[in-house]
């Protein structure tokens, strides 16, 4: 699943596991299930009371992306408003030779000028329904490990079977805390989607890597769809009214979306392993790498190109870690969670489990300490990271394929099985460009990486380098493997083995030299892994005993809902104002000189004096959003629109492990910025009127 | 001493000791004496024979510039040829706002155009006496230690003087080989010298950091000055020949300039320490901070502006200590140098010094050790990196000086001697500007690399952070301290240790919290230091003793030649030709759509159709050269100017410790493209004709 936030690839995708551990009552933590919505927390901090009525509403107006991301219905006639950086696949697919939607925007005047996207499912939640019970009768007792899976995997489909035969809807069971609950989400579909409206990705996007993550902002991320059904434009009960006035500093804001995954459930003992052991090792060597590309791309306008995409990945990866990083050493992230540990830890002394909680604790701490022993290591190795090259994946893919296709399939390496083998063709006989030289720095960038890092006399150093320099040995590998030739590929995949070994490709050998030794690591560090997994389940069974729902879980890309009020914070001691205003986007264009990716679309510069300058362009406010949250729609108390989440802060970086909202911040588009431009920028004022007006004029 | 090489501190320049290791007959490794040149070698190889009128003319014609770097003579009146890069700061003194010669390059048309230099020196080696026997006879037997030194302090003093009196040269005695030899240098000089010609820097140092160090390259990194005598234009005897026809691959090259320092007396010990310790530190170090100055340079133009130096230092050294990594990572480079020590250690074990020289090189891989355990931890706190902003040195020289100024002279820490005390108050109240929101930026990135690198739990980075995140603290004490306020500054050190202590300055009780560790280390450090410098002169005295001027001394800033083929190589596989044109000059500038750095100065566009595109531009070839040979003269066996030093590829780098030829090369400004730049490019038709004529025409 590709989670689209921010960016898509902006945060990395993370299973979600486990629930959070944060304690009760901290602040507008939580991203809230609507089966069971914060009610006495909203009451008794902003003294407001949903309704029923206000959360089914809410509810359906919200709209999942399967492609990953959020939006809403905004009008009784199926317009559907998402970020544009979740539209823009579907803005590439339609583009062609002649139309770049995705650069350039796109206005439809009429409804037949609409354009239809390629494959996008949009899914709306109609229902939730607890069957915890059931799916845990369907476990026989004293069922464990596999058998228990398969019991709990068979009920689940039957669940899922029988209530689409009965209501026609996509129903899919949902498991939160880890097992403590079961649920089924019942969701109406909508396939026919249209495009209606799009910015130029200059003015979605402004301010590009630099801008990233921070504030304050000036993106217009927005995009408007319609669904149809039976051709015509959908008609839709459930649409968000759009708010004309938008929000002040301090409103009470809600956030309706997809939140794909967090790991609040992290015990104290894995945030050390981050902060002591993975962190010192990922942060250098993002920013090592990230040099190392920018270098190079300085180089020539072709070495540019070919570094772009990996080097925008690794500068979204160096914000992403840095953030995360800056978590880990703030006493205000860490010191919450160490109090709730110990809370929860005394709260469940008492009780029966106890002791067994107590074990699990100690399990995973002792197994993240073996983690770090063999850390850098196993990500040497099996990681690939001393080896780093599209060309060493080949082959060490080519080297296994060979040994791992023969073995029954129970018992191959995950990524061999059956069920997994036609993607893995794919990737393995992928057409996509490798460059012989970009794949040489890299090598030679990976090998010395390899020797500083594990040191230089380290004996399989000495083998991998075979006497030379890392610089002299990578070309050496690089030019003599035959691996970047599809159809070498081929041979060798389908002649297993012996055909491999027969090839004597020094790549493919030197992923032999170390298979043992990599294979070794990884078993050592999965059974690490697995047993952190059962420890997990434990302490969690326990807290939900003792919990409940009056904790959120987790998130798992299914609706949340969040909250919290529109509000700046301080930043090295000075204030960072909650609102940007379109005057500040020109002013911010005219600091940088009009210079890329400070530039205004042609549009922005010829309508700047029929805009009112002082409409607020983007906002922060405190609710607990995650990476899938992109496009959620931002509602006030009344339900109304107000704006459009596309970003975090750099402080909100900490979210996969730790909710704060001293400076954390969501980031939303506001109302008010997108009817401004439509009507004085696109002059779409027909589709202004019919946000304005909840349908078309 | 600051060394002109390459660009000014590109490399830095480090205090050369001793004398190399490398074995005898290796390549063309040498700077060499011009009094004991390498006349067995030339011959062996190159069947070159060098009279000694071709030697005494050679010497005569190289110019040192006492700014730091070379030159030469090229005309019988008084011209003087060197790098622009070296002429960069005599050009920006006579620059005023209306006339940036810097930026924008001078002709002068006329001798009365010719622009007087503000306060450049030029030396002129005029002989060489070896004066060891007096020095060493001016030392009474059994004087050790300090008695020694000044002993011999005294008859350096005698001799300088002696020969100052009966010469009225500027006369220095130069130490060699770590005090196994003493020669008196005797120089003519020239104070009166007068801009002629320089180029646009644009074209001087096209490519800029991308290029930098990198070759093929593209730079008319040239400047002429004319000296004069007495109002005139000194008339000149020695002075080079122009050669009208360059040079072809494969012809031997001599370059005669003055190479600053270098360290090939390291012992295997201390380039493992290197290796293992000290560039797996500073290596990633370094592109952290150059990712973070980068990224907050993008942010805005006004950060761009205030980060620009730094970030250009930063960017050099990336490549400085790249290169060297490579160099201790490459057998070429490590096998040599290992063989060359055992070999040593071979031949001195039969001698009766033989158990001397061995325990010094134990006791060097002792020190070298037991500084490899203290490192970090003595460059976080003393080095400073812990705390690295401008605010932290003010602070911790204001703590400093308060203690240390009571202390008699003698027992002060090394900067605060009386000695250094005026340039000491300079620096301590420099009037340059420091920004807050960069001092920020840097403190929260050292606060954060130290608890990364000593570890978040160690007792005194949770001192030092006080509870605080690194970013709130970093914030907190440069917006809390006081010393960035230069009057302030003035206020403490004047009223010492006890006005320090009284003004209770967050960042000043900072440097006290960690004062006694530091200050510890350091004591540590240095004593280790000391037992290595002892070593290395056992070592080097012995050495001496076997090998005597069979082998070139450590460079130390006075006339040295080197020698060596015109030579491409080959990168990553690929051939690397030795030569570029003048049109590859244009295709580099079209392939960067003619942006900075790779930006061409208008006339150079102008003159594009006048140019015959196919003249060489830049070339590569083997002299041994380091730091301080920029502008070095480049001549064949004929002794004709063919060519003049400005660079060192990105392999030369590891010239500090060894010397290798199958990739490293010296960088020069072929003479072909200086003369058909000055004849199509700047009209300069008098100059060139005076440049090949070798006298006015």
């Amino acid at each position: 699943m590709k989670l689209r936030f921010l960016r898509s690839g902006r945060l990395a995708a993370v299973a979600a596991l486990f629930a959070a551990v944060a304690g009760p009552g901290r602040a507008d933590e939580g991203m809230w299930l609507y089966s069971a919505p914060p009610r006495a927390q909203l009451k008794a901090k902003y003294g407001f009371e949903p309704t029923d009525a206000w959360l089914e509403h809410l509810m359906k107006s919200s709209v999942r992306f399967n492609s990953g991301g959020s939006g809403s219905f905004v009008s009784a006639d199926g317009l559907v408003i998402t970020n544009h950086h979740v539209a823009s696949d579907d803005l590439q697919k339609i583009s062609d030779e002649k139309n770049n939607y995705l650069r350039d925007g796109f206005l439809a005047r009429t409804p037949a000028e609409e354009k239809r996207l390629v494959d996008l499912e949009l899914n709306v939640l109609q229902s939730i329904e607890d069957v915890t019970a059931r799916v845990n009768a369907g476990v026989p007792a004293g069922a464990v490990g596999d058998a228990a899976a398969a019991a709990r995997r068979k009920v689940i489909a039957e669940i899922e079977k029988e209530s689409l035969e009965k209501t026609g809807l996509r129903s899919d069971v949902v498991t939160l805390y880890q097992g403590g609950a079961y649920h089924l989400y019942r969701f109406k579909k909508y396939t026919d989607v249209r495009l209606v409206w799009a910015p130029e990705q200059q003015i979605a996007f402004f301010g590009g890597d630099p801008d990233n993550f921070e504030f304050p902002r000036f993106n217009l991320d927005a995009t408007v769809y319609r669904a149809y059904e039976n051709g015509l434009p959908a008609k839709i009960q459930h649409y968000l009214k759009w708010s004309a006035a938008g929000t002040k500093e301090g409103d009470l804001t809600f956030v309706s979306g997809h939140p794909g995954s967090t790991n609040r459930q992290f015990t104290m003992a894995e945030l050390r392993f981050l902060r002591d052991t993975q962190y010192p090792y990922i942060v250098p060597r993002i920013k090592r790498l990230e040099v190392l590309l920018k270098s190079w791309g300085d180089r020539s306008e072709e070495n540019a190109r070919r570094a772009k995409d990996d080097l925008f990945g690794l500068q979204n990866s160096r914000k992403v870690y840095d953030g995360r990083q800056a978590g880990l050493f703030s006493p205000a992230i860490m010191g919450p969670k160490a109090a709730a540990e110990k809370a929860f830890l005394q709260q469940v002394g008492d009780r029966p489990e106890g002791a067994a909680v107590r074990a699990a604790f100690d399990r995973i701490a002792e197994s993240s300490l073996a983690q770090a022993k063999i850390y850098r290591r196993y990500r040497l190795l099996e990681g690939g990271h001393a080896f780093m090259s599209d060309s060493f994946t080949f082959a060490r893919n080519l080297l296994r394929a060979g040994d791992e296709r023969p073995k029954p399939n129970g018992e191959r390496l995950r990524e061999f099985g059956d069920a997994r083998k036609a993607s893995f063709e794919q990737t393995l006989f992928s057409e996509k460009p490798v460059y012989t030289d970009l794949e040489i720095i890299h090598l030679a960038e990976a090998l010395t990486f390899f020797a500083e890092i594990a040191g230089f006399d380290d004996p399989v150093v000495q083998q991998v380098l075979a006497g030379q320099s890392p610089r002299d040995r990578a070309a050496a590998l690089i030019n003599g493997t035959q691996v970047r030739d599809v159809a070498f590929r081929k041979k060798l995949y389908e002649g297993g083995a012996a055909a491999v070994a027969a090839a004597k490709d020094p790549l493919i050998e030197l992923a032999r030299l170390v298979d043992a030794e990599s294979r070794a690591l990884r078993k050592e560090w999965e059974a690490l892994d697995e047993t952190k997994k059962q420890a997990h389940a434990t302490i969690e069974k326990a807290r939900f005993a003792i919990e409940g729902p009056n904790r959120a879980p987790d998130a798992t890309f299914t609706l949340r809902l969040s909250y919290g009020p529109v509000k700046g914070y301080v930043e090295d001691g000075k204030k960072v104002p909650a609102y940007t205003t379109l005057a500040g986007l020109y002013a911010r264009n005219t600091e940088h000189k009009n210079k890329e990716p400070f530039d205004l679309p042609p549009r922005w510069v010829e309508k700047k004096g029929a805009l009112d300058l002082s409409v607020p362009f983007n906002f922060v406010h405190t609710p607990d959003i995650i990476g899938g949250n992109s496009g959620s729609p931002v509602v006030n108390t009344k339900g109304e629109f107000v704006g459009i989440i596309f970003d975090g802060n750099i402080y909100s970086l900490v979210g996969d492990f730790a909710y704060e909202d001293v400076q954390a911040r969501a980031l939303s588009v506001d109302c008010r910025a997108i009817i401004e431009s439509l009507k004085k920028v696109y002059g779409a004022d027909a589709l202004a009127a019919e946000l304005l007006g909840g349908k078309k004029p």
